[in-house]
C-alpha cells in the first residue's frame, strides 16, 4: 500500500445563491477592485489517502465526498488532484 | 479586455493545526475510513476578472488573496488555475 495525496474542491451548486461569496464580492469592489466580479467560495479538502493505486485513493476520496464531505442538495464535489506522497513518517513538519 | 475566471486556495499554513479538518478526518474514519488520514480543509475561491491578459488576471487574484482572502498571519493561498471565459451575458444560468 503506498500513500496518496487527494485533494477536493466542493462548492455550492451555480443553481444555489452563495451569500458567503456575494459578501467577498462587495468587500473586494468596496476596497479597489471593481474588475472582480461572480466570487463563489468553495472548500477545498486535502487528505491522505493510503491505497494500492493512484485511482483507488481518487475513489475512496469520491466516496468520502460522496458520503461525509458535500452535501449532495446543495453541493457539488470534484476531485481535483491525486499524487503519491513522498515517503515520510506521518506528522513530519514540512 | 477580457474576463478570466481566477481560482485560488487559501489554505491554513502547516504549523497551524487544523481543528476543523481534524473533526472530519475522525468523522471519517468512524463511519468506515481508515485508510484517509491528515485531512485539512481550506478555502476555494473562484472569481472573475476582467483584465487584458492572463497574467494581469492572476496579479489582480493574488493581490485580493493577500489584501482581502487570506490571513497572512495564519494562512497561505495561491492561484490554481487562470483561464479565459467564454463570451457569454454575466449572471447566464449555466
Amino acid at each position: 500500500m503506498r500513500r496518496f495525496a487527494v485533494r477536493a474542491v466542493v462548492s455550492l451548486r451555480r443553481s444555489i445563491l452563495d451569500v458567503q461569496g456575494k459578501t467577498v464580492e462587495q468587500a473586494l469592489q468596496a476596497i479597489g477592485f471593481p474588475m472582480i466580479a461572480q466570487v463563489r467560495i468553495g472548500k477545498y479538502i486535502e487528505m491522505e489517502v493510503e491505497a494500492s493505486s493512484a485511482e483507488e485513493a481518487r475513489a475512496v476520496g469520491e466516496e468520502a465526498c460522496r458520503r461525509l464531505l458535500a452535501n449532495p442538495v446543495i453541493e457539488d464535489y470534484r476531485i481535483v488532484e491525486v499524487e503519491p506522497v513522498p515517503a515520510v513518517a506521518v506528522g513530519e513538519p514540512q
